[in-house]
């Protein structure tokens, strides 16, 4: 028997497994679960009947490069309607600037190739996306949290993080942030803060990785689209590398997601999305193109944010009607999450040990957290289920909660 | 203006650029352009009807999982297919062991990242895929050479040179191969060389990546099935990993290819895949499974082998007419590609940007050497030109090579 380990790279050695896609596969498994882990858009909100038509036409055999090999940088049309996209959120900008990557994951993955070296401090926010935690320590960065208050990261603690670590001789070139309904928070990061971020990095010297999939997701009753304004939009010195998806707003199953850079990083970029996939899947990029061009995104938006206020509703209602007294979470202002509060004493581990005897999953706080600590907290996904488990979800989660303290 | 280049990590600064993808971008910005650059299969050879037909049931709506995020490791029906396109290879094996991946292209990535470290020297042929180099080296390997011979890799000279470079002290944990019509020269590894390649790798503790995304492409004058037996069907001792591919068979803009690994690395490799683009496209793992199960490899392969031997054909008897005194070129006995032997003092480069004047582009010699030599070859793609712009090209470079000495 042979013992790979001793092949394995440092890298190889030292895999930072994603706590969200173990959970995944738990869910693959169990019949019955009520599922509150991934944060999976709804896929009755999936736009079939443009997708079909699309894909009928495209495929039919007329245009031989529908289904072939195409440059690395995307599908040139594709990017050209992304200008679009980005100058509906205020972003003006090139076809210089901007690449396609396989999801957002993928930006995340070639910022840390491109970016990181081993040893590398990395600025998160505590807590922080974990695919991007991934990402970040699978280059050996050394990630460093930032707290957060209720309207985003806290800069007099960045500022005083950022200081910290350079003075301990590490260099600190990147803060990874995610403005818009921060997963797993939901925090919206206040425009005032924005600006002040973008003179931040410009004085410090940094480079800010602006994560956007949910900016389109706000709701009306506690959020309005001025206030999702990327940053990106107002950063006059080059100091913003900004992500986006279409995963959720059309489909996660094409893995289509774009990146804006200066053209000097977006050209490293794109060389080293080169030896990574070569490029992104063909028929994917020609359907979300057919599909902006024919003005899906802006039809659909209206009715996804109301999808999933209707859904936080539905969750928010039973979490108050269940453990109103034992539970408490931030209100969810946009996005797909619940960042939820355990009752004092309670171990995010021990909950979610008890929660899969009941078939009932989410997301345990500590894995967002870079410290070690947000063992008091998890994250319930409510974009997912149906209204109904959701509901069963909180009675099974009451049920744990509820009779004796964990 | 901020200077990104001291932002760069050492991947970032050393980025290997694809000589054949940026061949690519001249091809797409060229008008009547004979382009023999690319392994591009030729789109005419799609299965077109088969795939429209799929698409438009998977699009239905019926099946939320289609356009949904799903498992990193792959669509677990497509997996299971895929152990019956394995086992007709002679490849027996579970589901532990294989693992979807974004095109051949990442497992490639995926090996690099979890197996190199830097500085390790990777073992390739003299010549070899300029796609895998790329990867290796964006790990920062050192890559080393090994002659070949025109039934593959020479193995006195693989075994003095996995001995030398042992004794410098390098760590040489890994062998890259495309035993079937390898890219660029056709060459294809003989069945003797294959057996003792397995007993080398053994006694040297080295493990082999074999790459196959030729082997049903053999042309039945010149090669047989049973001569394209990977090495994997034959590997006791759990010393290859397997990649291959439907870009070659199916269509390369689904972006969906395989690996076999022994299950403790298959594992590490799903892991690294998380964080690298979280899963392989749903709908193109859902059109190539269902294209699988409803037969379409089979009733294609024995077309697509009768093309692309027709199109060798018209490519080698074109040069033998046009060029027949100053080209040589080894029997291509499957794939692509034709490894074409300069007249005596030409160099590659040189060529290349006479033809380019001409609009005719192909793949420099030297790309797939990691020597620093390879100037005296080119390699000729025959795949994707229909036949009269195969002629087309041959004359421009003939053109070329036959007035003056170059």
């Amino acid at each position: 028997m042979t013992d790979y380990s001793r092949f394995l790279s440092p890298t190889g050695r030292q895999l930072h497994e994603s706590a969200i896609r173990r959970m995944g596969t738990v869910v693959a498994r169990t019949t019955d679960l009520v599922s509150f882990a991934a944060g999976y858009p709804d896929p009755a909100s999936f736009p079939w009947d443009d997708v079909r038509e699309i894909a009928n036409e495209l495929l039919s055999g007329r245009d031989g490069s529908v289904l072939q090999y195409g440059p690395t940088r995307g599908y040139t049309p594709l990017l050209e309607t992304i200008l679009g996209v980005l100058e509906a959120r205020g972003i003006r900008t090139t076809l210089e600037n901007v690449a396609i990557t396989s999801g957002s994951q993928q930006g995340l993955d070639l910022i840390s190739r491109v970016l990181i070296s081993p040893g590398d401090v990395v600025l998160v926010e505590l807590p922080a996306y974990t695919g991007a935690i991934s990402a970040f320590k699978n280059m050996q960065a050394q990630l460093v949290g930032v707290t957060q208050d209720i309207d985003g990261i806290n800069l007099e603690d960045l500022d005083a993080v950022c200081d910290r670590e350079r003075r301990a001789g590490k260099r600190v070139n990147l803060l990874y942030l995610v403005p818009n309904f921060q997963n797993p928070t939901g925090a919206l990061l206040s425009l005032e803060k924005r600006v002040r971020l973008l003179e931040w990095a410009e004085r410090r010297d940094v480079l800010i990785v602006e994560d956007d999939p949910y900016g389109a997701l706000y709701f009306d009753d506690a959020a309005s689209e001025p206030e999702t304004r990327p940053m990106r939009a107002d950063d006059r010195h080059g100091r913003v590398i900004y992500l986006s998806t279409f995963s959720k707003t059309l489909a996660p199953g094409f893995r289509v997601g774009w990146m804006v850079a200066p053209a000097a990083l977006a050209e490293r970029f794109e060389t080293a999305k080169q030896s990574v996939d070569l490029m992104t899947g063909s028929l994917d990029q020609r359907i979300i193109h057919e599909a902006v061009v024919r003005g899906v995104l802006p039809r659909l938006a209206p009715g996804l944010r109301e999808l999933y206020r209707g859904k936080r509703d539905v969750m928010e209602a039973a979490l108050r009607r269940e453990l109103g007294d034992r539970l408490s979470w931030p209100v969810a202002r946009g996005g797909f999450f619940l960042w939820v509060k355990l009752p004092e004493g309670a171990d995010d581990n021990t909950v979610l040990a008890r929660a899969l005897e009941q078939r009932l999953v989410f997301v345990i706080g500590s894995a967002f957290y870079v410290d070690g600590t947000g063992h008091d907290r998890i994250r319930l996904s409510f974009s997912a289920p149906p209204p109904e488990r959701i509901e069963e979800g909180v009675r099974r989660l009451a049920g744990i909660l509820k009779p004796v303290s964990v």
